[in-house]
Protein backbone atom coordinates (compact mmCIF):
# COMPACT_ATOMS: atom_id res chain seq x y z
CA UNK A 1 0.00 0.00 0.00
CA UNK A 2 1.48 3.10 -1.11
CA UNK A 3 1.03 6.52 0.89
CA UNK A 4 2.98 8.61 4.28
CA UNK A 5 3.60 7.07 6.61
CA UNK A 6 2.74 8.87 10.40
CA UNK A 7 4.43 7.40 13.20
CA UNK A 8 1.95 6.78 16.76
CA UNK A 9 3.70 8.47 19.66
CA UNK A 10 1.08 8.42 22.32
CA UNK A 11 -2.67 7.19 22.61
CA UNK A 12 -5.31 9.26 24.77
CA UNK A 13 -9.01 8.82 26.73
CA UNK A 14 -11.49 11.25 28.17
CA UNK A 15 -12.94 9.25 30.61
CA UNK A 16 -13.38 12.01 33.13
CA UNK A 17 -16.41 13.03 32.67
CA UNK A 18 -16.19 16.36 33.47
CA UNK A 19 -13.67 17.23 31.02
CA UNK A 20 -12.71 17.35 27.65
CA UNK A 21 -9.15 16.85 28.69
CA UNK A 22 -7.55 13.20 27.82
CA UNK A 23 -5.00 11.06 29.57
CA UNK A 24 -2.25 8.96 28.46
CA UNK A 25 -3.08 5.14 28.27
CA UNK A 26 -1.32 2.75 26.25
CA UNK A 27 -3.77 1.67 24.23
CA UNK A 28 -7.29 2.30 22.63
CA UNK A 29 -9.96 0.46 21.88
CA UNK A 30 -11.27 2.20 18.83
CA UNK A 31 -15.20 0.59 18.12
CA UNK A 32 -17.37 1.94 15.72
CA UNK A 33 -19.04 4.42 18.13
CA UNK A 34 -15.31 5.71 19.09
CA UNK A 35 -13.19 4.69 22.04
CA UNK A 36 -15.91 3.11 24.59
CA UNK A 37 -15.38 5.28 27.75
CA UNK A 38 -14.42 8.55 26.16
CA UNK A 39 -16.73 11.71 26.24
CA UNK A 40 -17.09 11.62 22.53
CA UNK A 41 -18.59 7.53 22.24
CA UNK A 42 -21.65 7.30 20.38
CA UNK A 43 -23.01 6.20 17.40
CA UNK A 44 -25.28 9.84 17.43
CA UNK A 45 -24.65 13.16 18.86
CA UNK A 46 -26.05 16.34 19.38
CA UNK A 47 -25.51 18.53 16.44
CA UNK A 48 -24.12 21.12 17.52
CA UNK A 49 -22.84 25.12 16.43
CA UNK A 50 -20.35 23.94 13.76
CA UNK A 51 -23.23 21.93 12.14
CA UNK A 52 -25.88 24.26 11.21
CA UNK A 53 -27.63 22.39 8.99
CA UNK A 54 -29.71 20.95 11.80
CA UNK A 55 -31.05 22.39 14.56
CA UNK A 56 -28.77 22.47 17.57
CA UNK A 57 -29.43 19.43 19.68
CA UNK A 58 -30.71 17.23 16.74
CA UNK A 59 -29.54 13.79 16.80
CA UNK A 60 -27.24 13.45 13.91
CA UNK A 61 -24.67 10.24 12.88
CA UNK A 62 -21.50 10.81 15.08
CA UNK A 63 -17.96 10.95 12.56
CA UNK A 64 -16.10 13.07 15.17
CA UNK A 65 -15.07 10.49 17.54
CA UNK A 66 -11.36 10.22 17.68
CA UNK A 67 -9.12 13.36 17.69
CA UNK A 68 -5.77 13.37 16.29
CA UNK A 69 -2.82 15.80 16.66
CA UNK A 70 0.87 15.86 15.20
CA UNK A 71 3.77 16.63 17.56
CA UNK A 72 5.00 19.31 14.73
CA UNK A 73 1.70 21.18 15.14
CA UNK A 74 1.97 21.17 19.19
CA UNK A 75 5.30 22.40 18.77
CA UNK A 76 4.74 25.23 16.28
CA UNK A 77 0.95 26.10 18.84
CA UNK A 78 3.79 26.45 21.16
CA UNK A 79 5.80 28.64 19.68
CA UNK A 80 3.23 31.38 18.39
CA UNK A 81 1.84 31.36 22.25
CA UNK A 82 5.42 31.49 23.24
CA UNK A 83 5.87 29.26 25.61
CA UNK A 84 7.36 26.08 26.03
CA UNK A 85 4.95 23.13 25.15
CA UNK A 86 1.45 22.67 24.02
CA UNK A 87 -0.03 18.99 25.40
CA UNK A 88 -2.04 17.32 23.13
CA UNK A 89 -4.42 16.03 26.63
CA UNK A 90 -4.52 19.68 26.77
CA UNK A 91 -6.46 20.15 22.86
CA UNK A 92 -8.83 16.99 24.73
CA UNK A 93 -6.43 14.56 21.53
CA UNK A 94 -6.65 10.76 21.34
CA UNK A 95 -3.67 10.22 19.13
CA UNK A 96 -0.24 12.03 18.42
CA UNK A 97 1.40 11.76 15.76
CA UNK A 98 4.48 12.76 14.32
CA UNK A 99 5.68 12.71 10.58
CA UNK A 100 4.13 15.09 8.28
CA UNK A 101 4.60 18.80 8.07
CA UNK A 102 0.69 19.92 7.65
CA UNK A 103 -1.29 17.20 9.43
CA UNK A 104 -3.97 19.47 9.61
CA UNK A 105 -4.37 20.39 6.09
CA UNK A 106 -5.12 16.34 5.16
CA UNK A 107 -8.26 16.04 3.42
CA UNK A 108 -11.65 14.95 4.52
CA UNK A 109 -12.04 11.35 3.00
CA UNK A 110 -8.34 10.21 3.59
CA UNK A 111 -7.72 7.15 5.18
CA UNK A 112 -5.65 6.43 8.35
CA UNK A 113 -4.67 2.58 8.30
CA UNK A 114 -2.65 0.21 10.42
CA UNK A 115 -2.72 -2.49 7.61
CA UNK A 116 -4.62 -5.84 9.27
CA UNK A 117 -5.70 -3.64 12.35
CA UNK A 118 -7.44 -0.31 12.42
CA UNK A 119 -9.01 2.14 9.77
CA UNK A 120 -9.61 5.77 10.39
CA UNK A 121 -11.33 8.30 7.91
CA UNK A 122 -10.37 11.99 8.22
CA UNK A 123 -13.45 14.18 8.87
CA UNK A 124 -11.69 17.25 8.36
CA UNK A 125 -9.99 20.07 10.59
CA UNK A 126 -10.86 19.97 14.52
CA UNK A 127 -11.92 23.32 14.38
CA UNK A 128 -10.78 25.15 17.16
CA UNK A 129 -12.50 26.66 20.25
CA UNK A 130 -12.20 28.76 23.24
CA UNK A 131 -11.72 25.84 25.88
CA UNK A 132 -8.80 24.18 25.12
CA UNK A 133 -7.10 28.03 25.33
CA UNK A 134 -8.44 28.20 28.41
CA UNK A 135 -6.65 24.62 29.85
CA UNK A 136 -3.02 25.75 28.30
CA UNK A 137 -3.08 29.34 29.74
CA UNK A 138 -3.89 27.78 32.78
CA UNK A 139 -1.41 24.69 32.37
CA UNK A 140 1.83 26.65 31.10
CA UNK A 141 0.73 30.30 33.69
CA UNK A 142 1.45 32.29 30.36
CA UNK A 143 -1.24 35.08 30.24
CA UNK A 144 -3.45 35.93 27.60
CA UNK A 145 -2.45 32.38 26.24
CA UNK A 146 -6.40 31.84 25.61
CA UNK A 147 -7.40 34.55 24.01
CA UNK A 148 -4.95 33.93 21.21
CA UNK A 149 -5.75 30.10 20.80
CA UNK A 150 -8.28 30.58 18.35
CA UNK A 151 -6.39 32.09 15.87
CA UNK A 152 -2.81 30.30 16.15
CA UNK A 153 -4.55 27.02 16.07
CA UNK A 154 -6.43 27.59 13.10
CA UNK A 155 -4.98 24.83 10.84
CA UNK A 156 -3.07 23.33 13.36
CA UNK A 157 -5.02 22.12 15.74
CA UNK A 158 -5.54 18.58 14.13
CA UNK A 159 -8.37 16.70 12.75
CA UNK A 160 -11.12 14.27 13.34
CA UNK A 161 -11.79 10.97 12.42
CA UNK A 162 -14.46 8.71 12.62
CA UNK A 163 -14.06 4.76 12.36
CA UNK A 164 -14.26 2.64 9.00
CA UNK A 165 -12.60 -0.39 10.40
CA UNK A 166 -12.44 -1.52 14.09
CA UNK A 167 -9.44 -2.23 15.90
CA UNK A 168 -6.80 -1.57 18.68
CA UNK A 169 -4.17 1.18 18.24
CA UNK A 170 -1.43 1.88 20.39
CA UNK A 171 1.46 3.73 20.50
CA UNK A 172 4.45 2.68 18.16
CA UNK A 173 2.14 1.58 15.76
CA UNK A 174 2.82 3.29 12.19
CA UNK A 175 -0.53 4.50 10.47
CA UNK A 176 -0.61 4.70 6.59
CA UNK A 177 -2.20 7.43 5.49
CA UNK A 178 -3.96 6.85 2.03
CA UNK A 179 -5.41 10.06 0.15
CA UNK A 180 -8.60 10.44 -1.60
CA UNK B 1 -31.54 26.70 3.73
CA UNK B 2 -30.72 27.28 0.32
CA UNK B 3 -29.83 24.52 -2.21
CA UNK B 4 -31.07 22.75 -5.31
CA UNK B 5 -34.45 21.28 -4.74
CA UNK B 6 -35.07 17.46 -5.81
CA UNK B 7 -38.67 16.11 -5.96
CA UNK B 8 -38.97 12.67 -4.61
CA UNK B 9 -41.02 10.69 -6.80
CA UNK B 10 -40.71 7.30 -5.55
CA UNK B 11 -38.87 5.53 -2.86
CA UNK B 12 -38.49 1.66 -2.71
CA UNK B 13 -36.77 -1.41 -0.76
CA UNK B 14 -35.13 -4.43 -1.77
CA UNK B 15 -36.59 -6.68 0.94
CA UNK B 16 -36.76 -9.97 -1.27
CA UNK B 17 -33.59 -11.74 0.57
CA UNK B 18 -32.66 -13.16 -3.02
CA UNK B 19 -32.22 -10.45 -5.11
CA UNK B 20 -30.73 -6.59 -5.43
CA UNK B 21 -34.02 -5.73 -7.09
CA UNK B 22 -36.47 -2.65 -5.35
CA UNK B 23 -40.05 -3.11 -5.00
CA UNK B 24 -41.87 0.27 -4.52
CA UNK B 25 -43.41 1.31 -1.44
CA UNK B 26 -45.09 4.42 0.26
CA UNK B 27 -42.27 4.63 2.89
CA UNK B 28 -39.10 3.72 3.91
CA UNK B 29 -37.92 4.10 7.89
CA UNK B 30 -34.49 5.13 7.36
CA UNK B 31 -32.41 4.14 10.63
CA UNK B 32 -28.30 4.91 10.95
CA UNK B 33 -28.05 1.43 9.69
CA UNK B 34 -30.00 2.36 6.55
CA UNK B 35 -33.71 0.57 6.13
CA UNK B 36 -34.62 -2.32 8.25
CA UNK B 37 -35.56 -5.22 6.53
CA UNK B 38 -33.17 -3.70 2.90
CA UNK B 39 -30.41 -6.10 2.19
CA UNK B 40 -28.35 -2.96 2.45
CA UNK B 41 -29.08 -2.53 6.14
CA UNK B 42 -26.35 -2.29 8.63
CA UNK B 43 -23.44 -0.21 10.56
CA UNK B 44 -20.89 -2.54 8.95
CA UNK B 45 -20.90 -4.33 5.77
CA UNK B 46 -18.02 -6.64 4.17
CA UNK B 47 -15.30 -4.88 2.00
CA UNK B 48 -15.71 -5.70 -1.54
CA UNK B 49 -14.05 -5.70 -4.52
CA UNK B 50 -14.66 -2.07 -4.86
CA UNK B 51 -13.30 -0.58 -1.19
CA UNK B 52 -9.43 -2.18 -2.28
CA UNK B 53 -8.02 -0.47 0.99
CA UNK B 54 -9.44 -3.47 3.17
CA UNK B 55 -9.03 -7.48 2.27
CA UNK B 56 -12.54 -8.69 0.77
CA UNK B 57 -14.48 -9.75 3.61
CA UNK B 58 -13.28 -7.32 6.37
CA UNK B 59 -15.87 -6.02 8.06
CA UNK B 60 -16.12 -2.18 7.41
CA UNK B 61 -18.47 0.86 8.70
CA UNK B 62 -21.64 1.04 5.87
CA UNK B 63 -21.87 4.57 3.75
CA UNK B 64 -23.74 2.59 0.99
CA UNK B 65 -26.71 2.16 2.86
CA UNK B 66 -29.08 4.02 0.33
CA UNK B 67 -29.35 4.80 -3.03
CA UNK B 68 -30.97 7.36 -5.07
CA UNK B 69 -31.35 7.58 -8.74
CA UNK B 70 -32.98 10.22 -11.00
CA UNK B 71 -35.26 9.83 -13.29
CA UNK B 72 -33.87 12.20 -15.94
CA UNK B 73 -30.73 9.74 -15.91
CA UNK B 74 -32.84 6.37 -16.12
CA UNK B 75 -34.33 8.07 -19.79
CA UNK B 76 -30.77 8.92 -20.28
CA UNK B 77 -29.61 5.27 -19.80
CA UNK B 78 -32.92 3.55 -21.45
CA UNK B 79 -31.90 6.11 -24.44
CA UNK B 80 -28.74 4.89 -25.01
CA UNK B 81 -29.43 1.37 -24.09
CA UNK B 82 -32.98 1.67 -27.44
CA UNK B 83 -34.74 0.68 -24.68
CA UNK B 84 -38.56 2.24 -23.69
CA UNK B 85 -37.89 2.13 -20.17
CA UNK B 86 -35.05 1.46 -17.24
CA UNK B 87 -37.06 1.09 -14.08
CA UNK B 88 -35.44 2.35 -10.71
CA UNK B 89 -36.52 -1.11 -9.06
CA UNK B 90 -34.14 -2.59 -12.09
CA UNK B 91 -31.04 -0.91 -10.85
CA UNK B 92 -31.82 -1.44 -6.82
CA UNK B 93 -32.83 2.10 -6.37
CA UNK B 94 -34.45 3.32 -2.83
CA UNK B 95 -35.23 6.33 -3.95
CA UNK B 96 -36.21 8.19 -7.27
CA UNK B 97 -35.79 11.55 -7.86
CA UNK B 98 -36.31 14.07 -10.48
CA UNK B 99 -34.77 17.64 -10.81
CA UNK B 100 -31.34 17.97 -11.71
CA UNK B 101 -29.65 16.94 -14.89
CA UNK B 102 -26.42 15.52 -13.75
CA UNK B 103 -27.77 13.63 -10.24
CA UNK B 104 -24.88 11.45 -10.36
CA UNK B 105 -22.10 14.19 -10.33
CA UNK B 106 -22.92 15.42 -6.99
CA UNK B 107 -19.88 15.16 -4.92
CA UNK B 108 -19.53 13.44 -1.52
CA UNK B 109 -19.94 15.17 0.97
CA UNK B 110 -23.16 16.94 -0.20
CA UNK B 111 -26.57 16.80 2.21
CA UNK B 112 -29.88 15.65 0.79
CA UNK B 113 -32.06 17.13 3.68
CA UNK B 114 -35.70 16.72 4.30
CA UNK B 115 -35.81 20.10 7.15
CA UNK B 116 -36.74 18.56 10.18
CA UNK B 117 -37.07 15.05 8.72
CA UNK B 118 -34.17 13.35 7.30
CA UNK B 119 -30.67 13.97 5.93
CA UNK B 120 -28.26 12.30 3.83
CA UNK B 121 -24.75 12.50 2.73
CA UNK B 122 -23.83 11.70 -0.64
CA UNK B 123 -20.69 9.05 -0.73
CA UNK B 124 -20.44 9.18 -4.13
CA UNK B 125 -21.28 7.73 -7.85
CA UNK B 126 -22.67 4.14 -7.35
CA UNK B 127 -20.51 2.64 -9.89
CA UNK B 128 -22.52 0.21 -12.25
CA UNK B 129 -21.70 -2.95 -12.17
CA UNK B 130 -22.94 -6.20 -14.55
CA UNK B 131 -26.23 -7.28 -12.45
CA UNK B 132 -28.69 -4.55 -13.46
CA UNK B 133 -27.61 -5.05 -16.82
CA UNK B 134 -28.63 -8.74 -16.89
CA UNK B 135 -31.99 -7.48 -15.01
CA UNK B 136 -32.91 -5.00 -17.69
CA UNK B 137 -31.76 -7.38 -20.87
CA UNK B 138 -34.29 -9.70 -19.13
CA UNK B 139 -37.07 -7.09 -17.95
CA UNK B 140 -36.87 -5.26 -21.25
CA UNK B 141 -35.94 -8.34 -24.05
CA UNK B 142 -33.16 -6.16 -25.39
CA UNK B 143 -30.90 -8.70 -27.02
CA UNK B 144 -27.00 -7.53 -25.52
CA UNK B 145 -28.43 -4.79 -23.32
CA UNK B 146 -26.64 -6.52 -20.42
CA UNK B 147 -23.14 -6.05 -22.37
CA UNK B 148 -23.53 -2.10 -22.79
CA UNK B 149 -25.32 -1.55 -19.42
CA UNK B 150 -21.91 -0.89 -17.49
CA UNK B 151 -20.54 1.61 -20.18
CA UNK B 152 -24.11 3.65 -20.80
CA UNK B 153 -24.84 3.82 -17.11
CA UNK B 154 -21.85 5.46 -15.72
CA UNK B 155 -21.88 8.42 -14.87
CA UNK B 156 -25.52 8.03 -14.67
CA UNK B 157 -26.52 5.17 -12.50
CA UNK B 158 -27.26 7.78 -8.92
CA UNK B 159 -25.25 7.77 -6.04
CA UNK B 160 -24.83 5.95 -2.79
CA UNK B 161 -25.62 7.47 0.49
CA UNK B 162 -25.08 7.00 3.84
CA UNK B 163 -27.19 8.86 7.12
CA UNK B 164 -27.13 11.62 9.06
CA UNK B 165 -29.96 11.92 10.76
CA UNK B 166 -33.11 9.05 11.18
CA UNK B 167 -36.60 10.20 9.65
CA UNK B 168 -39.45 8.38 7.11
CA UNK B 169 -39.02 9.37 3.50
CA UNK B 170 -42.30 9.08 1.86
CA UNK B 171 -42.83 10.09 -2.05
CA UNK B 172 -43.38 13.59 -2.73
CA UNK B 173 -40.94 15.12 -0.28
CA UNK B 174 -38.74 17.55 -1.02
CA UNK B 175 -35.11 17.05 -1.26
CA UNK B 176 -32.98 19.92 -0.36
CA UNK B 177 -29.41 19.67 -1.88
CA UNK B 178 -26.39 21.53 -0.12
CA UNK B 179 -23.07 21.10 -1.37
CA UNK B 180 -20.11 20.53 0.96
Amino acid sequence: MKGYELAVEAVYIADEPSSFVTRRVGEIDIRLGGIPGDRHYGLLRKADSRQKLYPKGTMIANRRQISIISAEECRLIADKLGISEVRPEWLGANVLVAGMAEFTLLPPGARLLVPGHVGLICEGENMPCKAPGDIIERESGAVGAAARFVREAKQRRGIVCSVEREGVLRAGDTLTVVLP
